[in-house]
């Protein structure tokens, strides 16, 4: 891997381009996983490359869920094999959630290299290598495993394609993304849309367990229960819009932008308190 | 190349990638130029995957300068090789420019690949082979040829590096760039930043010659005079800004946006008003 000094002010965005540089020469990631990775690196630096207050919310709702499944299952992809596979491995450990290797361009060489790779950071057991065409999409496109996927009533596909994460939605399944561009098909599709960096979010959803694991199953549901993906997905779109406006009053030499008007205050006023409902509990938690 | 049906609602934006991983396997284009080009795939989305008003007018000012330069030089990368090789050729007989293969990812291999491939489409004479450490940056990075990019007074760097497009314009040069990110350093140091798909820009830019080169040396100068970098970045921040409030409005099931408040209309007059200014010249060649 190229070096770069750690106080580098994008150390932690060249580093995951590095680890998918890295994913691709061992033959765990598709050179598509780059391109990825790239539409990822701008969304991210629309974001502040920082987790947004309605993402950490939905990180919460996440594991809410993997911890209220019967069975959940996570899937890996060639670019989250890359970036955090150590962390993948935790978090199934964490949520007593199985692991497959569920990949766009599929090769048998690639899920086994993967496969491989999460085994040696301490995963028991990785589906993936017997998947067969189960989904309603044309045939490479179409495999999952029989008693991973197939029959999880709650997956966790971060990285996932729009027409399969689709798919999945479709299916009797709760359907968890993580996809920093809010308007992919994907954070569209799934039912809970995590628009943040991979690496953050499941960093933040390991730290998230040993609060949320102590509450009863009727707790975790309220945490569902008043969860609003639309709402989510208009907040990310509201702090890229914030993030820009910033720049553009840099760029234009603007010190302080330009006093609210009654409407706008009204406006702000609003997504403050929606805001906050949707916070309060997790913020309470985290207080605790 | 994967066979992509001709109506995909993305055909355009799939196929250059397709083009950018053809070059990535031919040995023109570096494996980050996978990053770069998803870089611009998301960047590109929040525009619309389109010309903006305000991108069409820097493209006009970028042909002025090639027309009027003494010694205008267009450098070419492993992507723009990828992407735009023949109407590279086509802008530097069209300008009389002079083309040079610039890498940041230099090999000798690779500059006589893109070398090569450009003579395909035509061009007598690519420099870049004799290339010499001439630029104020580390020994590979500063590599340009005295000939060439080194006295050059006009230099086209579609798709640059921050530092290099710096170094070129601190030395006594126009620099004319193309990059979907209106924030990134390139864009912020080039003379002329054009934000718009590279593949949209280059054939806009030759569409524009037939029109530019039969006006005055005093008439093309007026166009680059009129000018103004910051307002044509800030331009497109604003074009990302209205896209993201329209997706966000189609999101929450809002049908048209609400009523403009007495300020906004009066900030919307302003900017209209500024672009009036600026396109009256393009639009008055255009209409001829």
């Amino acid at each position: 891997m190229t070096d770069i000094p750690k106080n580098h002010p994008r150390y932690e965005s060249l580093m995951a381009r590095e680890k998918i540089v890295s994913g691709v020469e061992r033959g765990l990631t598709s050179r598509q996983g780059l391109t990825a990775q790239g539409r990822g690196e701008a969304f991210d630096y629309l974001l502040g490359e920082k987790t947004i207050p309605s993402a950490y919310h939905a990180e919460t709702v996440a594991v809410c869920l993997l911890l209220l499944a019967e069975k959940p299952v996570i899937s890996v992809n060639g670019n989250a094999a890359a970036l955090v596979p150590k962390e993948l491995v935790k978090l199934a450990e964490l949520t007593g959630s199985v692991l497959e290797v569920n990949l766009f361009h599929r090769t048998p060489e690639r899920v086994s290299k993967i496969v491989a790779e999460l085994k040696k950071y301490g995963a028991s057991c990785v589906l993936g290598e017997n998947a067969e065409p189960l989904l309603n999409l044309d045939h490479e496109r179409a495999k999952v495993e029989r008693n991973g996927i197939f029959s999880a009533d709650v997956v966790f596909v971060p990285l996932e394609d729009g027409d399969r994460c689709k798919a999945l939605a479709e299916m009797e399944k709760l359907v968890v993304t993580v996809d920093l561009n809010p308007l992919s098909r994907t954070a569209q599709t799934a039912h809970v849309s995590i628009v943040d960096n991979l690496t953050r979010a499941i960093q933040n959803m390991i730290d998230l367990v040993p609060d949320l694991v102590l509450l009863s199953e009727s707790e975790l549901w309220d945490f569902v229960e008043q969860y609003d993906n639309k709402m989510i997905l208009a907040d990310a779109l509201e702090e890229m819009k914030e993030h820009l406006t910033e720049k553009q009053n840099e760029l234009m030499g603007i010190e302080s932008p330009k006093e609210p008007t009654p409407e706008e205050i009204e406006e702000m006023e609003k997504r403050a308190e929606k805001r906050k409902n949707l916070m309060m509990r997790g913020a309470d938690l985290m207080m605790e």
